[in-house]
């Protein structure tokens, strides 16, 4: 029988996703808590290895078992074994061949900023902090160059072990909500660091260190050394993953909590 | 000279205000760093000595110095040195006959509660959590029987030192943010538990489990035997602190940032 899953975590209380052997990670809290139900070795796929510090609230997992368990089994049952810092939103049965990861057509995530004159010291480790006020209209129009498909060299981390720097940008976005800044981007998929080096590329527009145009430069460069620092983990968050209709995914508010809902 | 600053500080981090031989308190944290800005042994009065996982936004502290500091010092300085959980907000100098504690005239208390399915993971622990839907309506009714100065025995924590167990509340209310209900109480001071027990009984009228009247017989009967538990530390935000306006101290939205100002 197989499952999936959708999983909150705060990110800053584990040494990113991906089970490793030497640090909590989420992924190995979840399974361990998943096999204890299970009562059998449960591995799970993923639909986004979060970094180190980043958040998610529409993570997506799926895992095979032996035999039957009901759903409450793994809402109720897993969130009652779960740290307070992971929580299982909704559980539904899948076909068999539902993947986490190979199944999905697009993420999307929320990078947030506290554009606050003294650093938040409630949520701290929840939100990115820029004192400067933030040009969120110079932001916006920045935003104009990223949809569509194109090679997103310019923001691939060292690291990403991607074969092409092609991808699918469906949407980029920056709106203010109070003392947060909010960018919204969803994408086929993503490069490694290619959200927070967006976010970073974002806010030296933002803060007027940087025009418009250069944004549009900076892409067409297909350069990394030319972009800016990646921004900070902690304002990241996997909030949502698209699925075919065909498998009857629930949709809940993509959050955080401390956002309006969409 | 005399100096009052506005503190934040996520209460998860710390084992409450109140400096302690064994555990670290917001108190020593924050005095720790005041210390080695002025090169002098400081020693901070607060305006309410919150509780382990009680968070504040507005927190005011006061202490003396021997010789002048510029406010930034207190500000960005300390900023810079202080753990991501504690910051301070604000910095003014005042009059020697200040004390944060003393010329307090009342103290405002926000205490939030998530009304959602499943469990937050993200902010677990600045939020109470309620899965059954909150009546705010009849919680809101519930509000009536508490404004005024009244004997609030049937609030008050055993461990309480207070001689009396008269109080005066100028203000509780409840509000519906989305998935938040906020219970807002403002009052003169509050017993040990005081805010934390008043939400508890809410919360039983807001799931149904009591009345709106056994809210009014539960104060006549001064009698903490007869009230629900105390409710959980991790939903009670310090917001605001009252003090003659002769001070001229800086009033800032209360939060938490997640809220609304007001």
């Amino acid at each position: 029988m197989k499952f999936a899953l959708g999983i909150e975590y705060d990110g800053s209380h584990f040494f990113g996703w991906q089970r490793q052997s030497h640090a909590a990670s989420v992924q190995q809290t979840l399974e361990a808590v998943l096999s204890k139900i299970a009562d059998q070795n449960i591995q799970v796929n993923c639909a986004g290895r979060t970094d180190t510090g980043v958040h998610a609230t529409g993570q997506v997992v799926s895992f095979e078992i032996d035999g039957e368990r009901p759903l409450k089994a793994w809402t109720m049952g897993a969130n009652t074994q779960l740290p307070n810092s992971v929580c299982v939103r909704w559980a539904q049965q899948v076909d068999s061949d539902f993947h986490a990861r190979f199944s999905a057509t697009a993420r999307r995530y929320r990078y947030i900023i506290a554009n606050t004159h003294a650093r938040p010291g409630i949520l701290a480790s929840g939100l990115t902090w820029c004192r400067k006020p933030l040009d969120v209209e110079a932001m916006n129009q920045a935003c104009q160059y990223f949809p569509g498909e194109q090679n997103f060299a310019s923001f691939q981390a060292a690291s990403c072990q991607s074969k092409t720097s092609f991808r699918y940008i469906e949407h980029l976005s920056v709106e203010r909500y109070g003392d947060y800044v909010v960018i919204d981007i969803k994408a086929n998929a993503f490069l490694h660091h290619m959200v927070r080096n967006i976010a970073g590329t974002l806010m030296e527009v933002g803060r007027g260190r940087k025009p418009v145009e250069w944004v549009k430069d900076l892409i067409l460069a297909k350069d990394r050394t030319q972009a800016p620092a990646t921004a900070s983990p902690k304002g990241l968050y996997l909030v949502d993953v698209d699925y075919p209709q065909s498998y009857e995914l629930p949709k809940l508010p993509i959050g955080p909590i401390f956002l309006p809902a969409e």
